[in-house]
């Protein structure tokens, strides 16, 4: 699968910043495993664009998203229309010596599809399944899975990796020509990383219930989703 | 400021989780301070939907963002048609006794509106000002400001924060009405939260030039922008 290049057509040709396009799909599945949130936008009825986060997961080339199964939202991004989802992973900020030269490391992705809704209860959890362990891994066996009542009260959006632009920026900033003229100037990368925290317990989990292992591994590490 | 509303209209009223709309201006600039990227929708001439991660900053009720004056999507940004912008924070991961049930804590906010191109270089520089002093606070003072070559190959687009929706969620998971039937199932919130590292010179930095303070204190911190 990683031999697949990410067939860019010319909108997914990235135009500024060449030297920041990545081309192949173990970039396109690197940004995607730093979730959990990408931002999905569409086009409504009235041609306005829309841009919402929401949760996803991916299963091979496949991107899925989910929501109510009444959200209007998700019923546009499901109807056959186009869509585009964007993933964002700030690493760090970059202090260049001029205002002009300050940028922000980053991996991104930008998808462009149609959404495909997926109406089948096996489709449904396995889109579920791989939204599920995107963003909380190890749950899927832990906890208790979709019952028929819940299948049917989501809908769950597929998207398909056909088309996409990866940018990757790393490194100091660029203005290391403009050093001699500033001499006492401080210029360099502040870099940036997810935490998790310690659990904090609902309160309805009784007494001694041990925080699972799944759960404990990602304290102190950082939220991508895929550690092992 | 602070007592204007965020004035809905129905397109930013919050259909989903109501209980997650918060409705007031202080709330919007909490999320806008968390940055430092935003997702940034339009719609393309053939009516496609185009999402991509950039920088931005906030003056008062103006939000900013700057790209390479050749840039298509600022040209189509700031051309008079609808935009939309979100930002979003996470704070954690939610984890439920059922998989249904697993969310994710964070703050979002999604603002519509028809962007600006900014043509005048006062307004160029206070756009760029209040973008330098989003993602990197302090270094409008300290790093060299844009001259006006650098200017001329910027552009800059302005939206008015007037129509935004604001969405939070925070607590734990809401299945502990399931919590009677799985007692040996451990749910509840990962915190998540971004933190800055050790800043890395620039190689072109002269020997014994010091980290200056306004980034010294990022260091351990979060990124949110505004710790003044």
């Amino acid at each position: 699968m990683n031999a697949v290049p990410l067939s860019p057509t010319d909108r997914s040709t990235i135009k500024r910043h060449r030297d920041r396009a990545v081309t192949d799909r173990a970039a396109l599945y690197d940004v995607l495993d730093a979730g959990p949130v990408c931002h999905l936008a569409f086009v409504t009825d009235d041609g306005s664009p829309v841009v919402l986060p929401t949760c996803y997961g991916r299963d091979g080339d496949t991107l899925y998203v989910h929501g109510s199964s009444g959200a209007h939202s998700l019923g546009l991004a499901g109807a056959g229309s186009e869509i585009c989802v964007a993933v964002t992973a700030l690493d760090g900020i970059v202090y260049g010596r001029s205002v002009f030269h300050h940028s922000v490391n980053y991996r991104s992705a930008v998808i462009h599809g149609v959404g495909r809704a997926v109406a089948d209860e096996e489709g449904k959890l396995r889109g579920l399944r791989a939204l599920a362990e995107h963003v909380a891994p190890g749950s899927w066996d832990y906890a208790r899975r979709p019952n028929r009542k819940e299948l049917a009260a989501v809908s769950v959006v597929a998207l398909d990796l056909t088309e996409a632009a990866v940018k990757v920026r790393t490194g100091p900033p660029r203005d290391g020509t403009e050093a001699s003229s500033s001499p006492d100037v401080w210029a360099g990368v502040v870099p940036v990383r997810p935490v998790a925290g310690e659990p904090e317990p609902c309160p309805h989990v009784p007494m001694g219930v041990p925080v699972p292992e799944h759960i404990l591994r990602r304290v102190g590490g950082t939220t991508a989703s895929r550690q092992h």
